[in-house]
């Protein structure tokens, strides 16, 4: 794969995977969303089949990580580190594209949700065993873009990330052991969908799984820069968490990998 | 394939995909339904198996288009627009036959639904940001026919249509780079089935995801042309955003293919 | 196949699926049971993944028909019925045994839901479009055997059940057009398996999509026989339609097939 | 196959499995969880795709039993024991790594769990048909770790365990017949997958559907373990049925084949 057919593939498929990860929950949360309140299972189906299309459509273009932790991960077992920064680079910046094209396609949501009233006047989500001047400044629509914990527990937090990033480049590492070893199949990325949708049902009830720091940081760093009413906060104290774990997780399972199963 | 093969394939294929997906949406909301509320998860798959159901059935009779904006974009991809007439006609008819279906499999549900006097008495569904002049004339049960949105704001519903479909027909496109090159498989059909649950929870809260000129058109059409009691307007003028949103976003699907996949 | 392996792979994998379909629908609606109100998507997909389990488990031994109106659809398409008497007496048989076993894995909680106070005294469930006359007799627990209207009216019902098994014989006679031509393989199983989701999701609203005469009339049988207190009526007057009704459908897909897909 | 790749692979494979299957309960029942409440549905998926993720992953390792009752059901049916005692070893050891990786994936869940006033004072789970003596001693969180019946009756207790074991084991031996002779293969792991979510659908009301015994009596030793406040017992008395009930389950399978599918 060349430098620019893998930039190429990585700006589509995460854009594509942001667009359609964001969209759902901007469907189950914001006002006048036919979605709304769907539930948890319409959030992590939503998200896996985001994997799933954008890993199909951008598979043979780049290879399709759309994951900083899937691209660490798959440097550190081959020890390969030469296309890192180009891989990099393209999910960052397709996470922002696809970020900004959520707030297109539910723009009336967004003015609908941050317009209301009683939305703004709620106080901020209450999490558990926080102290009161450590409560998060998250703002009412920051969950559409970027990840946030129920109970801010630093260590535990992080913990969650690690372990579930660990689970799915562990599942990325291993396909290569079923499939005819030709790489992301048809079959292949149905399966990475829906470990994505089985690792958000068993592992997403603490931190809401980034299990990808790109599509952590890109999106908050577009909520940020957004033009939204009443937005609130962008929760930056917790945004290293979403990128530490998830990359340290990535590099555990290469590590498993090479131990158990290479 | 030949032009009667490519006419009937799309006519059966078009009817079992409006028969399953107005039929779902008939199970969801109508009254005296088993199915009634289960939801718009429900929903979602309900229209991605129809979709499944009615490719893989078709898929080596006509290729399984079953949307005008499928069919556009394969044209502007090869540069080829003999058969689009064709599709385009098998397409339209078949909606119409499909949407004709659903009313006699859910005779009963509609009479029970249209004749509650509590349903006739409750003011049309309310849409947000929009003047009081403008409020929308969509009837009781034309949600079970054709899509409407939630917030009437013409560039946002436009742009809704155009980002979903686009997302559905490069899907399409880049299908042919993982399948052997032999067309809409066993697998392909699963896959594109999942693929519109996922444009259909990601990006169906705004406007109730058309993506498909004849799934809207066909059904709208049969909806002002049946004898149901107090079924209120069609909503003519929202008629023709799911009808270009759709065409432009294939369109759009193409040129990207051409560019950054071909 | 040996009229043996036909008769023992019909008994095993239609057993499997009464025992699997109805247990969902014991698990959804008796009292005592973990999954009690999970809705109408786990509804469908326990039947799909029933007859997913059932078709895999069985597809080599005996084709898997599993379905009176799939055995009748592929007597009418090929014109040969040496076969059609084993199907049936094994759809039959294993049909009734998978009711018995339902009774078997639930019988605490049938014990808890016919011993109910406020289940015995509840009149029976209400009907649309029906004169008092007419009422259904109907018991408490029947639906956890046989299937039955949400409105009686005989034309729709019967027109519910033709379009709903013309829609799966018609999936399976096309089958064969997709796979390698060696019958129901790993991936077929799957797709019939969401095909009937798809039906159930689509059109089991109107009289619970029986689309199978074994289904529904083998656990009518025993749930006549069964000593359970309370049990009521087993809607013997309705007993013909979801029987008829596929038996229609299947000749009828086998019709369309010859005409427009062989 | 040699013994260490078996003993890590199921270790691996377990762990992965409990880590998953655990995860999603405590992410459906406890306090300050993103998926609270979440339901039934998203327990059955979750369970399911925790079994795809590990069969996946560990496949061509171990063979990807992670289930005495798999295993002692291929011993019966192949007559060969001599590898029984590893697998069992590395399925315990993996279960008890998994339920311990739930308690720090979820550690501020149950924190704020079993600190909750309302909940310490809660009386224990209601059970019908069970005398006041025989009431269950089931702590607040047990649901996560092990299963529990919802009606305490012994032999019906063991039938269900029976029943969908047998269901299941019954499922993977009859899979080569399916499969191209090579083993769990990339589609195997879905459909396993599915068929572990049907019979949590279909069977799992009654008792929680255990099928497994590493999965229940790993789990409910590290519910024993763990310094959890006010955790409450441990439900010895029942441990025994979801241990014998597979076992059984497990060699009646590999009986049905041999007599059947041989």
């Amino acid at each position: 794969m060349s430098s620019s057919d893998i930039f190429i593939g990585e700006i589509i498929g995460t854009a594509v995977l942001i667009l359609l990860g964001g969209g759902v929950v901007a469907a189950v949360v914001l006002k006048r969303s036919k979605a709304q309140n769907a539930g948890w299972l319409a959030i992590t189906f939503g998200w896996g089949f985001a994997v799933m299309i954008a890993v199909y459509m951008t598979g043979t273009l780049s290879g399709a990580h759309l994951n900083p932790a899937v691209t660490v991960g798959i440097a550190v077992k081959d020890g390969d580190w030469s296309n890192v920064p180009v891989y990099l680079a393209g999910q960052m910046l397709g996470a922002m594209i696809g970020a900004a094209l959520v707030w297109i396609a539910y723009y009336g949501q967004f003015q609908a949700h941050l317009t209301d009233p009683e939305i703004i006047a709620a106080p901020p989500h209450e999490e558990g065993l926080v102290s009161e001047a450590a409560a998060p400044k998250a703002g009412p629509v920051l969950g559409v873009f970027s990840t946030g914990p129920e109970v801010r527990v630093v260590w535990q937090n992080l913990a969650t990330e690690i372990i579930g990033t660990t689970v799915l480049v562990l599942a990325v590492l291993t396909q290569g052991l079923n499939d005819s070893g030709n790489g992301l199949g048809v079959i292949g990325a149905l399966i990475v969908a829906l470990t994505v949708v089985g690792i958000g049902l068993s592992l997403g009830g603490p931190t809401g799984y980034a299990i990808n720091p790109a599509r952590d940081l890109g999106p908050r760093i577009v909520h940020a820069l957004l033009p939204l009413p009443n937005k609130g906060g962008s929760d930056w104290g917790y945004a290293w968490i979403p990128v530490v774990g998830p990359l340290i997780g990535g590099a555990l399972a290469a590590g498993i990998y090479n131990l158990a199963f290479a």
